[in-house]
């Protein structure tokens, strides 16, 4: 049998340890190719290169497995790869990350690793993000490794369906044992942003944005609740954005 | 009676066409502030600036009318607008656009424009993108003014549903008149990507990558179809990406 075609992307860049950890996983699937930015690219959303160039070189950071780092967003490599790079070949599997922070609820609009598979799955390749929910770069991985093994099994054995990514989120390591896994959805969450106001060395304003992320959603059905329970939680995303209550409700109350 | 406070932004930058077309529409609605990007971002979806500082500074461009540039994304834009320059105050209202280029169909997940204007749903604004179907930043506009008031007066009035952003395109100029209004849904659709290989005189590649639409919906009840018969589409859009069909598909066929 011929071994599935596995595209690894992110968003962290193809040097962060998130992605040689997920490529060492996938290596045991199938056939790997890696197209990855060559430089960070969290926060991108779904942003893709309009009017400008873009470069793309091999890389030989994972030794034998074919690799390219390109200067585009993580749905530029997904782009690139698919029409480019492998255009006459079929993908069977992308998988992006593994993210270094969580990319649950709202921060899956965000999220560069998403996008990648939401990018995948509007090319009707099944797609999956995981994430680890630990911001720090140096996190403990290892972990994750069962879990993701599982999704990736269930994965390539018992499908996902057309136009939907997976967005996988893995608890960060902790005293209690990660209890399994909750297939969820987006929690109603918002994230309540702040801007540090400084003055740099020429008078200048300028401000850092952070802030906090604030979960309105009191239900147990939900992503942020799976993970604050130590669940890997799995929401499958869709890509068409269309809003059947807000159809409704405009063809009721507006007047043309 | 107040007048309604109506934050206005865009993807194309605060010197395009597009904003101050708008900008001068608005003026009749209510008390008007801008902050828009300091330079281009189509393209650039949801991204936010993430570890980098921004820059904010205040523009005489609208003359009376208090406005600021800012480094970052769309996004951005909205989100220092509504936690930082209006923290005290209540918008009533944001407009984003008018986008030089169509956001119909699968672009509302790559636009700038729809982008901030989902950054306004999430904040519990209510949000809409305008596009005009002409990627020309010498486009012809003034044939859109009624269609935005109508839709201006109808946001205002009637209201829009709470975790809803609007996504309203209007076709460009032609000898056929706008028949009106289609409330719809967003086209299935794809962007068939191609990229062109250059060489750069120090003999490095680089592609331009461009591509064609190509919708695959055949029916009468989506954006892409509303335009191509003169209709100004308008597609109510959520934020939650959550599938009730990909959910029921993995709680059956998944083990774990």
């Amino acid at each position: 049998m011929t071994k599935p075609l596995i595209l690894v992307t992110n968003d962290d860049s193809i040097d962060a340890r998130g992605i040689k950890f997920l490529v060492s996983i996938m290596n045991d699937f199938g056939e790997v190719i890696v197209v990855a930015p060559d430089s960070p690219q969290s926060g991108m959303g779904h942003a893709i290169t309009v009017g400008d160039k873009l470069s793309l070189v091999k890389s030989d950071i994972f030794g034998d497995i074919e690799s390219y780092k390109c200067s585009g967003t993580p749905a530029d490599c997904v782009k690139i790869a698919k029409h480019h790079i492998l255009k006459n070949k079929k993908i069977d599997l992308i998988v992006s990350g593994i993210n270094h922070g969580s990319n649950s609820s709202i921060s899956v609009l965000y999220s560069g690793t998403m996008s990648a598979a939401i990018e995948g799955a509007i090319e009707n390749i099944p797609s999956i993000g995981f994430s680890i929910c630990d911001y720090d770069p140096n996190a403990y991985l290892k972990h994750s490794k069962p879990f993701i093994k599982m999704v990736i099994e269930n994965a390539l054995k018992n499908g996902i369906p057309e136009s939907i990514a997976l967005n996988v989120n893995i608890p960060s390591i902790s005293d209690e044992k990660i209890k399994g896994f909750k297939i969820c959805k987006q929690a109603n969450a918002v994230w309540e942003e702040k801007f540090d106001k400084r003055i740099d060395p020429y008078g200048r304003e300028y401000f850092w944005m952070y802030g906090n992320l604030v979960n309105n959603d009191k239900g147990q059905d939900n992503d942020e609740w799976a993970i604050k329970n130590n669940y890997v939680s799995i929401v499958p995303c869709k890509f068409n954005l269309s809003s059947n209550k807000g159809t409704d409700y405009l063809k009721e109350k507006w007047k043309f």
